[in-house]
């Protein structure tokens, strides 16, 4: 048998780093997680379908990408039966832990890579110690690695433990696209949790400080847009051409333009365009992704209504239409200070971590605020912690990194905080 | 023996229309030029490199491109040998008829296609009786289709007659992206040319009309174009991204807004973009291919400079850095009209054709006028003439099409006006 | 009583630069003129509203301003019947010489200025020689002055000669704004015009030389839009806002980028902005005011519409409305040849002119396009003639200014072409 | 002698509002504040100049502004005397009482009005009831008439009591332009201050509410921008032209589009633009008014060099040259915690004030920082409180007005908290 997580964290967490898929295309990720878990042990695991409802995932990805990551997995040697479970891109696991009488503990992590080539500078140490992503277009620029190994090896504790209760430990697909929040929260498994762990490394915090919760996450919304205009030849008939690259050009400039609100911050972005097809012929169609996010969900409707708005007249003054889609949102959901106490109490007494913060603004958005809503609305306490990690640059970028120091912390923090919670309550 | 080309006019044209390749990478198309050239049997025949200097193309797709449509052709079984002599990219055939005593005369057409999904319409009469494209992404939109059948049929005419002199047929690659006219006219097979003739089908010309030579093509250029900034992330730190995109949608609204000049004709436009990566990052870089024209050489470069300014200025206003590379450029040459008035001539004689226009003002570009130009200052004469075609869209769309009634008219337009050339000088 | 015109020509030009009035404002203007016309003694004098339908004007500016120049006119002792006369703004004068039995010529000249101020720079020779404008704000930038001198000298000129028949000279106002020429054409005096004179200074063309007629003046329309927003405090509630500024910028962006037509010339600007109120305040309202041209009328139309298209398009997407209305407009009409040639002629016997053009592009719009297709219409011939000047920079820049040779040669090609075609006919 | 001020708060409050006054131009503004600071009887009267440095005032507007309502307020019968103590728009006065040994405290109000047509709608009382701004052009639609209105009644009570100290009353000017706070902060009237108390009425606060301190002002800067181009003919020679008004046009799409900071809240905004001349001429300049506020100094310093490189950049784009001038800056200072309890004791007994706020985000500008900054910074306290009042639209606009009923409250919490610090310190 496989030497424990916990005696493993940094071989397993550079071991996911070395392998990032994209949202719902998190196929070798979800099958390193059951091996994982079975080797743990726990009484029940779930695979795709069987952890949520597949029509309420969002932002699921074109059928041929989601392809291909299916068939590098199988390359890869993934189990056959277990991708077929996942096939057409239900990716992510729920595993429990069944100990008696107690109350319901839910936990959950993130299991998603970004669409980012890792840097490979002699600087950056998954590039000099070799653990650099393989795949060459994405990479775990988010900490979403670490994450994953925080959860093994809480569920590896937690099983070792006097626990007694249920823990439910969700490995959530696709968070980076906010797509896999509300399957989960509208699963069977997040019925009755009476406590909800979610966990983030670094967001600029550095190694040795815990945050034990969040305020003021952003609600988020992601949309799909298509200019269509028509094509013409660039030299011979430009009157004739609805031309959507320019169309686009007005657009992108607008969105960026849209006013700052009184009521408090607002975000958007145009994070991706494609389109046109060669440099004498007027740009027939252009497709974007972009994101409206606000301190509420009002100012999110308010960026989102304005952003729609203004794609759809640039569109208009060009001749072309725009279709603006919502690929997926999530809500805001604030941590519940009864269990922001606990998580604070535990952190302090917790080796390696020096500096224990209440509460912090988020200021970014997240998904995992589905599951602390529903559980919130159930009667329950959520708490969105942060363990603080030194990481050379910001997120997301080329050479994110994480400070593996901050793995065994973080591991303490939340199986010392759900048996607290097990054992005394909040 | 395969049957004579010029009874197979439109069902060579239609195979010719089943399988467009992008410039440069018309592997497929040349081997189908060399089978028929060697059918006919001609006295020299160059393909690739051994036509021109493989240095002197232009607008050289990436790598990657050309080995798709490499291992495409390979797939299709195009002779190894023939691949191997076109392997990175050097398509194209030059064949030489030489036939005693008399001028040299040089006849161009160009045989690449276009990124263009053809339309599978039910009113697309390739659609309806079945040689639509079948690349799925590429179409013979320009009627280069019709080109290669009249470049055939032609030089098999000449053989077939008492032409006394030697014919240099140029079957060029990438005109479309003005990449195959320069090394043409670079070639050792340009030298010595007294006359030149190229076609070209349609362009607003109905079926029965020939225009005998054209003035005022517009110079051009084709630019490629990157945009490097700083990738962020979008939610929690947007003021750290210098925003590739925005400086793109920037640079599209005033690369537009060029003004106009008086000196004549100018025109730009942006063709295609692409960047960026996810919604909810800021995107660290774009690339553009984009064009300038010119009434003259001299407004193409006004166009050129500005559109340059524009993207390297919209680039530094946001912290980003613009790259603007030219890929290609095509001067302008203007139909000598001496060679007009034979064209002319022979038009109004040849059946089919009940209307004759001396020239026509071109209003687009065309890399012939890379040919001609080395005709001209060689002191020999040249033209560019258009037999007109019925089609029921613009060139350059999905359900552009060629009448079929054009095909024969273009042959003996072409082959009379090089005997009455090669007979009595114009 | 006075020296005459001819022999006063610089010093008469000199004293119309010092007071430039711009277009239905030509009060101060109309009555020297009056003054000198009566002075020679003309059969037939009609100011103002005797001349034309004030109902036809075209682009008169608000009331305000005509009153401030009115004022203007009245400080420096404008006669007050006169000034009464042309109160509202309807300026200009029609003057008539009756000669016995012939054929009726029309003569042209127009009277405004320009709304700039006049360079005050030692190289200027109207500032080195005390003849700079003295409003401050407006500047004969176009030469007017030379053309009202023409005019004058001319009517003296015929007046003194042999001729028969009937001459009548327009004196027409608000040519800039292409306000004037319409209701001209409409008058009274343009009905059974033989033939029409129309005559401007320089465009380009040096001192010494003569074009007898244009080809392709551009059709024109001017127009004026307003955007109205809704002002909101920019600090406390930016989103309240709707921003007619920014509305505006995003107009502006993308009416230069309105495509060229592959048809012919086209034109847009938009020349002057104004709007909003105070720094923190979200602008409620703008105005600008903008042109569009077109080498056919179509094409004029075709930028029109696009122009309003984009302006109502940008309000619209920052909540705003715009409101486009054409202020005037200019129709294309060319030269008839059969009167270049008798231009051409006496111009080629004239002293002073050393090159003769028959016809050149004209590139530019004029609102004597009106009575050249007025008369045209009801069967006469009209040209437009160009003489030279050397000036130092362009037309419409404030040190633009006009070689006093070419006032001599003016009046001698005018006059002469106008007795030939009494005599002789075309 | 006239009736006492506070018997007098509606009539004089409506007669402020007949005649708003532009920053630094409030002449018949300050020549009432004297009158009736005259009949109150105060110890000392420092008008403008005496009040104050000149050369510290920011923001002051053109000569011929001020000239413009100079005149005008003699033209009124303002006394000459005064008059030429302000000549240059040396506006404002500070008025002392000096009561014996005790604290010496100030108290700040402003007094000028905005660039706002007044509402002539039957539903907006002033125009109602007949005090509607007289001046056609300007308004006070940010309650500064209530604010005098209350300066001078509770100068007038501070004198009517006990109060044992000295009490500085600024009459500042120009604080919608952010200019006069910066002279008086610096002038020998700030010297010494123990206590600050400035006042605004209502902020969205309704009628019945006082906020006792505010938080997190934004700082804010003020700055003219002029971009200079070259001009030319629109239609003969576009391409000779740097435009201005294309070079404001992308500056205003891209100066709304500076990101959005994680740091905080930041505004922008383009308030005012002028430039051009006509519509076919390229415009040669504009200028634009514009502003930048942050939640912190450093905030408002990212968005205005943003802004001002945004100009810089798009003036380069077009060929044309940006100059941006700060013209006045605010800071940011937050209210003391200690004085903003004495204000909540006092407003809680205050009759007619139903709801006591503690501290409220301010969200806006104000350059009473100025002053609060240098009392702060000399070891006194300051607050800046807020009187609510129904309010049926948004400051800074046509239709705001003030409820009446909350100018009496205003004067008793202002009073009664001078008097409280007076007595027991805070």
């Amino acid at each position: 048998m496989a030497e424990s997580v916990r005696a493993r964290l940094s071989e397993l967490r550079r071991e996911f780093h070395r392998h990032p898929e994209p949202g719902w295309c998190e196929f070798r990720t979800t099958a390193r997680l059951v091996e994982e878990l079975r080797a743990i042990g726990v009484d029940e695991l779930a695979v795709g379908p069987e952890a949520y409802d597949p029509d309420d995932r969002m932002a699921v990805p074109p059928e041929h990408r989601v392809e291909t990551w299916y068939d590098r997995a199988r390359d890869h040697g993934v189990d056959d039966d277990l991708l077929e479970q996942m096939a057409g891109g239900n990716t992510g696991v729920v595993a429990v832990l069944d100990r008696g009488e107690g109350p319901t503990v839910g936990l959950r992590v993130d299991i998603d890579g970004l669409f980012i080539e890792e840097s490979d500078d002699g600087d950056h140490l998954p590039a000099a110690e070799g653990f650099r992503s393989e795949t060459g277009e994405t990479m775990h620029a988010c900490g979403h690695d670490a994450h994953m190994t925080w959860g093994l090896a809480t569920v590896e504790a937690i099983k070792d433990s006097e626990f007694e209760g249920r823990l439910v430990a969700f490995f959530q697909p696709a968070e980076e696209v906010s797509g896999g929040g509300c399957p989960m929260a509208e699963s069977q498994y997040a019925e009755g949790l009476d406590y909800l762990f979610a966990a983030h490394v670094g967001l600029d915090h550095p190694t040795g400080e815990v945050v034990a919760g969040i305020v003021r996450p952003l609600a988020m919304c992601h949309v799909e847009v298509t200019i269509e205009g028509t094509s013409a030849h660039a030299g011979k008939a430009p009157q004739d051409g609805d031309n959507a690259i320019q169309a686009l050009g007005t657009a992108i400039g607008n969105v960026y333009g849209i006013p700052r609100h009184a009521d408090g911050m607002t975000r958007v972005n145009v994070g991706r365009v494609e389109g046109g097809t060669a440099s004498n012929i007027i740009a027939e169609g252009v497709e974007a992704i972009a994101e409206a996010r606000g301190e509420t969900t009002a100012l999110m409707e308010y960026a989102k209504d304005e952003l729609t708005k203004r794609f759809e007249t640039a569109a208009e003054m060009h001749g072309c239409e725009a279709d603006v889609t919502v690929a997926s949102e999530s809500p805001r959901a604030d941590s519940d200070s009864e269990l922001v106490d606990v998580v604070a109490d535990i952190a302090r007494e917790t080796g390696g971590i020096d500096t224990v913060v209440p509460t912090a603004d988020f200021g970014a958005s997240e998904d995992a605020t589905f599951l602390m809503q529903r559980v919130q609305r159930d009667g329950g306490l959520a708490t969105y912690l942060i363990v603080g990690t030194d990481h050379p640059t910001s997120h997301h970028t080329p050479t994110f990194d994480v400070d593996e120091r901050s793995l065994e912390p973080g591991v303490e923090v939340l199986t010392n905080s759900i048996l607290a919670v097990a054992e005394d309550g909040p």
